[in-house]
């Protein structure tokens, strides 16, 4: 029997509020998924003005993150013609994203969830996913 | 020019925390999901112990109910062989469900958005969408 | 932080051999699928002779029984005309299965995973899947 | 008539050993699918630690392996922008893998199966695919 460590929903509170704040200071309204260490949903909020197609792409950024244990960004630079990764992102119904916004949650050897951003450009979805991990780290330890 | 009228961010939060408390006290931890007017997820909250197959169908409700303004109960009514509005739960995808716990919310004349919860029994997930509705009215008014 | 129990892949050579033995017994190839507590596979054989359509029915029969945490013909028992469980089985994209033959495997007060067989009669395929877990408890404790 | 030749259990177990082993070598827990002639699941691993996604990627590279009777690496090959083979892994609803990792099982002339991998880079998903078909040849011959 194995045992896994997993995202509770104060901690899912945790990540949102500090991925919200980067948002708003930069004045963007975002799509905010958080997923399990498994790729499943635990949380989501569509700030005002947050994209209606972003409520896929973030949750499908946060699932890639947590399930597949990479930054969606690690697998947009290997996602290129001729690099034996190329197509990836079609993968498991597409579900697979390469666009930036989406990292694991690590905590000591563990993958234990995941954050997934999306309305902004993939350069603002990475700051605000990174300012939800600060937040939590600041929190958790 | 339409004019629309959609649940915000702030009004999202008082539907889940009615939907919670009621959960919490029935001892049913629930998937929790809102959606607007127009059937997209505006926020979800898994909570600690709800089950997998409901992050999906606590959305699908909850889009039921706030697109086809309708609760999903009243769709079981008339879901029966023989009556013509048999095998709409098949609809868009099998997203049209027919299992009670998803209801409009509904504001004067309009359908603003729709909650939808899925963990428990059909009754119990009734019982706590009810719940998330009349914590909102009584913030509302 | 929440800490959850999982099956690992000895516990899946177990609940499989036990299945697999009373497949042979009463001389039905089965198809038989292991998935974790969030429903995700973790093992999979096709007997010599199992059928091509039960790949993705077993599976999603284990799928139903570990992340709704339900057997599959208790589903079955509910999902009739007029219950407001009605067109439960075409959720999740239809992966919700109301076939008799997906279990829940529980240890102590968790779900760790589940089981699912296909190629039988239902009677057939809950047999041997009740088969799979009475060797895996009887290994487990 | 045709008479078609096609992977056993036995098979299944002998491939997913010797892939299990180069796995364990290199440290990298995987996924591992096998495929009949005709691309259907026959048996499937998801060792401890392997990846959420790659149970889905795993198998969709064996398919593609068997089903076209050609190694996923070669498919990666003419992949890209301007060759007339470009964007086929978006085939077959994205199942279509030109991802490192699948390779065909061929015994004589003869497509009888695929092996498919995935956790690890494509480059140890190839090696540890190729462990398999080698532990299989020897046992075979």
């Amino acid at each position: 029997m194995l045992s896994v460590k997993r995202l509770d929903q104060q901690d899912c509170k945790v990540l949102i509020e500090g991925a919200r704040t980067k948002a708003v200071e930069i004045g963007v309204p975002m799509c905010i998924a958080i997923t399990d260490e498994s790729g499943n949903l635990l949380a989501f909020e569509r700030m005002d003005g947050g994209k209606v197609t972003s409520i896929t792409i973030a949750q499908d950024k946060s699932y890639t993150a947590s399930a597949a244990k990479k930054a969606t960004h690690d697998y947009n630079a290997v996602n290129v013609p001729g690099n034996l990764a190329f197509g990836i992102h079609t993968e498991v119904g597409g579900r697979i994203s390469s666009v930036g916004g989406g990292l694991p949650v690590i905590v000591g050897d563990d993958v234990v969830g995941g954050i997934g951003l999306s309305s902004g450009t993939p350069a603002q979805d990475m700051e605000c996913a990174q300012a939800g991990i600060d937040h939590f780290m600041k929190h958790f330890t």
